[in-house]
């Protein structure tokens, strides 16, 4: 019997699957505790991106969660290769994920007596922000009464499903007709938003948090290619006062790149458009997916 | 075939499966974005123990979420009573979940526009401080360096899966040689541990913080029963320095009742074993689990 693959596949105890067969158990702590770890590397046009550095960034993820998934780098690689191959997808979102597993002993309740477990799973390309709006400038809500889990509480270094505070934002956001939403710190600084950092750009420099967010790889990208654009990049406290009189915001993402921003609340940047620093940052993303240095290609069956 | 219901049962989709082959998706946002909520209900020598408290607070939980999982509480407590029957469990630890489940449309991201649903499962019954512990009094670490995640982060009345902070935490704890952790919140206040509310004794006084806490159904029984004992009881902020100088102090879970403190720290409580409010209360709570009052008896089948 042909497996339909169409929706995507998934990597299972060693086996490629369906995405829509790949499950995990209910009691697993992965996800009664969403105590996953996991990354999220862009396959575009046949080749992972930066494959290496996202395979990196995992790995720490996994180690400070404690975990031992029981496979080194060759053995996720390859996993990540043949279910890709398998899925004949030319452009994916591909996940992997390290679960804590269940205890290994009924109702023993240490974390660090469970067996961790590794699996993965890819789709269809998923765009954060839907390329039509995010050509234009994307309407991003900037919530007042929904802060981000502080690094305190959790790690948001190791990269994780404690999307609780997204979600609401989210609602937030949608409810008053915005796209999408970023959340402030305790502290008033801007952090995040559900799956992509920010930038601010002032008088020919680009201003991205650097503490209390996940540092994306999408986002080291923006960096390293602004700098290659002439431009002064500082990683720092960002107060959001700063973030609302920059002259252009835009987002990062694995999922979609660099998404200009065109209004934050009221306030218009750009004159409520995509602003065109934000624009050229974008190009020159989809560029370096192509660009032969960053790619491993896929050999597809 | 007969099944094999010795480690529990879950209801599915309205099918009664053995626990270990209940899965939910890989993509679903329950998972991806801990975006569930839930509750549990203790089965105690055959019948649900409060179980009207239990599914008023769960539909609180879900309410929160703007989840609609297309169940009322009578359909709710018939998969329940379905589920332990086919268990064939006396005293069980019972599971009911609302997850967000997957968006109807690939690729938007709108919380808003996901196929909830709601599944269960039951195990045998589990002590989140093993009993022998429990009797002698439990040693609980208070974390100074983990934080509980705020209430303005994630709301912590919606029984949820972000345990992100708690799961640190029983790492410091467990590494250190104590049984379990409380965690304070970022005013130095103590709010809770995995699993459980805690309580401080002093001069007749039960204290135990009110906000950015689960308000656990234990949580209240305790203070019934610490009513009905005579004692007075205050909710409120609970500052860790007024936690360590009390005279007694004491956790309460559905899974296990009401667990004696003998040692926070370095801080010996009623001479580092368990105290005399705190083993009266426990005997209380077993007692109280067996009251028709509280009981809701389940058709074995």
């Amino acid at each position: 019997m042909k497996r339909d693959f169409s929706k995507g596949a998934a990597w299972m105890r060693g086996e490629v699957v369906p995405v829509g067969d790949a499950t995990i158990g209910v009691t697993d702590w992965g996800l009664t505790h969403a105590d996953c770890v996991y990354d999220v590397v862009p396959v575009w046009q046949g080749a992972f991106f930066r494959l290496d550095d996202y395979l990196t960034r995992f790995e720490a993820s996994v180690a400070a969660a404690r975990m031992d998934v029981g496979m080194d780098r060759a053995a996720i690689e390859n996993a990540l290769h043949k279910m890709v191959a398998a899925s004949s997808l030319q452009d994916a979102y591909v996940a992997m994920v390290a679960a804590r597993g269940i205890p290994l002993v009924h109702g023993v309740r240490d974390p660090r007596a469970c067996a961790n477990h590794f699996y993965a799973w890819c789709v269809p390309y998923v765009h954060v922000i839907a390329p039509d709006k995010a050509k234009i400038g994307v309407e991003v809500h900037l919530s007042s009464t929904t802060r981000r889990i502080p690094e305190d509480s959790v790690n948001p270094l190791a990269k994780n499903y404690h999307w609780g505070d997204f979600t609401q934002g989210l609602f937030e956001a949608k409810d008053a007709g915005f796209e999408t939403v970023l959340l402030p710190d305790h502290a008033g600084n801007v952090t995040e938003g559900p799956g992509f950092n920010v930038f601010a750009l002032k008088e020919g420099r680009i201003l991205t948090p650097d503490r209390g967010v996940l540092h994306g790889i999408t986002r080291r990208t923006v960096l390293e290619l602004a700098v290659e654009a002439g431009l002064t990049v500082e990683e720092r406290a960002l107060p959001v006062e700063e973030l609302m009189e920059a002259d252009e915001v835009f987002l990062s993402s694995s999922g979609g790149g660099v998404t200009p921003v065109a209004r934050i609340n009221d306030r218009q940047f750009s004159n409520g458009a995509a602003g065109p620093v934000g624009l050229q940052l974008r190009s020159a993303y989809f560029a370096r997916l192509e660009d032969a240095r960053f790619r491993t290609e896929i050999t597809y069956t």
